[in-house]
């Protein structure tokens, strides 16, 4: 399997972008990660998606951006995994490329979901949980995280404020991120006043929907796509994982099996440990993910997550710097897309590009995206090191 | 690159599956498949699978599906692209394989459409068709190919009559395979008497919905997991092309420029030529469909494949065997799934358990899955030439 690398990155702003059709967004994304490669096609797109099909009454989306960006005959092809689509959509790009049949890959992933309202959209996000088990029984994802929550807390004595902190520096971030949906901090005040959605879950324990591309350009790492102009970013390491896909259905539902194995797959890729890892964009979709996405992973002890954000260590200049430019609470949860902001975020840290945000020195760079309640999960070790 | 090859596969009866749950069927296919190949489990899973999310309230089918079989905790992926989802599956596999990060893969396609009303389900295929400027617009699938046909037969003379044998040939070789959805002969007489649709389209131009779920397990030719029992067929070619999504954007709406191009990747990758193919599993989701893919991959000229289906050069002992087992036409078409049937039945022929309908000494097997009205095709030549 060939080496491979990262050559250019694009992004739009999470927002509400109703002045942009599903095709306008992540052509400017792709675009935007073309130009920056210094490259003007591609010969193969993988997109990742989740709910277009319901959002946007479209599907075949390959083809549908492929045509857009001026790419029309090239190889298209989109993925899915629910909330991991993104990150999904890097490691068929990441595979194909490795493989030797692709030279030039765009991997991108694409999200509008602000044009339905509010209770369809939650129905079409139940679509990542069982359907027979879980969603005819009436749980949404919500109530899902709420339950696991609540049971973290039961198990572990945490107080719902100990969570403030994920959501805080979360804020605090995206304030410096042009890209992020918000740009106001909050206070461990605001934390603990936020309505309840479902118990014990609060509005700020929850990241926001919201309609976005990201995008990346894949080359072999020994490559005559390079040019001096190109800052290249190593894939140290990619690595997926399932689980079952009702949260019942686990032995422990506190503990995210897949997120263990496909970061101990990554971390043996790389060749690191956690104590190398030099920042982490976890899936904060909840806090509570948040928590359980640094336990599996090895950052925190299994129950202590909730200690790491309380202590401060998860901020820019600390042990482990999560969400540096928002997160899913700030920069927002764009579903399908979500994977690749993440991506693109630790690409920009380790090319010293993050701003104010920098993390000083970031040598390895992780980025993990969850699918469903923790059913299928994608582990990315990237570095500057050559 | 290292060269891949299919040591097994599987697949339900396309029909009316009301007894069957999507994991069900899928879970069938797949235990099939790996069963053939003296499996228990594979490493990573990729499914093919266009409606789900709206047919079924069901996404995020890779861990749904994995965990069913048996196989929590292994990779899984889910990808789309319309009406050649099956097909993109089983290159995602045949990638994955080939790059050496995976070591026994299964591609696997299901689709479940029968649950829905008629008008629903037309209303989701129609997702395969640009939302914005053609569905928008009230064009369905159906309609959309009935244009293309009223052009076609404008452009080169042929009534509607001469399309015949396209169907007359795969109900006929449907008879044998007990996984089609039909079992009857027809006949010019009831083709010609066969109710209208959507001008020139009638009934029997047409090849119905279905619910069904096919399998394929893919390593590589030079593998460990070989036993003397399993018989290999390898992959000699697989590629994949895209063009407009809407049929009003191309420079010539009689002509798939992306079938044209993936055949032509694909002769190439597998150093053949037409002439060299003893079988082709074409996408004859109608007979305008099959006419043009055979045009495009250079098996009749421009205008000319009716000419093939009139002089009987389609059926099992003739110039270009089609639709060998019942093609979409007559074992069925669900739609995410079929391109793993026709890749499945590709494979029964070249291992010699094609049965009444075998095609004597064939060698080489070619398998082309279009998605949408040709904006995204995929081709894959098997072989069991060593």
């Amino acid at each position: 399997m060939r080496k491979v690398a990262v050559i250019g990155i694009g992004q739009t702003r999470v927002a509400e972008n109703w002045d942009k059709s599903l095709r306008e967004l992540a052509g400017d994304a792709i675009l935007a990660a073309l130009q920056d490669a210094h490259l003007s096609t591609a010969d193969a797109f993988y997109l990742g998606n989740m709910m277009s099909s319901s959002a946007n009454n479209q599907q075949n989306l390959d083809a549908y951006v492929t045509d857009w960006v001026g790419a029309r005959g090239a190889e298209s092809i989109r993925v899915e995994s629910a909330c991991s689509s993104g990150a999904a959509a890097f490691r068929a790009a990441v595979l194909a490329v490795a493989s030797g049949e692709i030279n030039i890959a765009v991997a991108a992933a694409v999200e509008k979901m602000t044009d339905s309202p509010g209770a369809e959209t939650t129905a079409y996000l139940a679509t990542a949980a069982d359907a027979d088990w879980e969603v005819d029984h009436g749980v949404s994802f919500v109530a899902l995280n709420a339950l696991i929550m609540q049971r973290y807390m039961h198990e572990y004595g945490w107080a719902h404020q100990d969570f403030a902190n994920f959501s805080i520096n979360a804020h605090q971030n995206a304030i410096n991120n042009p890209y992020a949906m918000f740009h106001m901090p909050i206070s461990q005040d605001k934390f603990d006043r936020s309505p309840l959605i479902c118990d014990p879950l609060t509005l700020l324990d929850a990241s926001p929907i919201g309609d976005g591309a990201a995008a990346a350009v894949i080359v072999p790492l020994e490559s005559q796509f390079f040019t001096s102009l190109q800052k290249r970013i190593i894939v140290a390491a990619s690595s997926a994982a399932s689980d079952t896909i009702a949260v019942h259905a686990r032995k422990d539902p506190l503990w995210l099996s897949a997120a263990e194995k496909s970061a101990k797959l990554a971390y043996d890729q790389a060749g690191v440990t956690p104590q190398d890892i030099d920042l982490f964009e976890y899936h904060d979709a909840f806090t509570i993910m948040a928590s359980l996405s640094l336990e599996a992973c090895g950052f925190a002890e299994r129950g202590q997550a909730p200690k790491l954000a309380l202590e401060n260590e998860i901020a820019i200049e600390s042990r482990i710097p999560v969400a540096t430019m928002g997160g899913l609470k700030a920069r927002g949860h764009p579903v399908g897309a979500t994977g690749l902001f993440q991506l693109v975020e630790v690409i920009q840290q380790l090319r010293g590009q993050a701003g104010a945000n920098q993390v000083p020195n970031a040598v390895f760079g992780m980025a993990q995206n969850i699918g469903g309640s923790g059913s299928n999960i994608i582990t990315h070790i990237l570095t500057n090191a050559s």
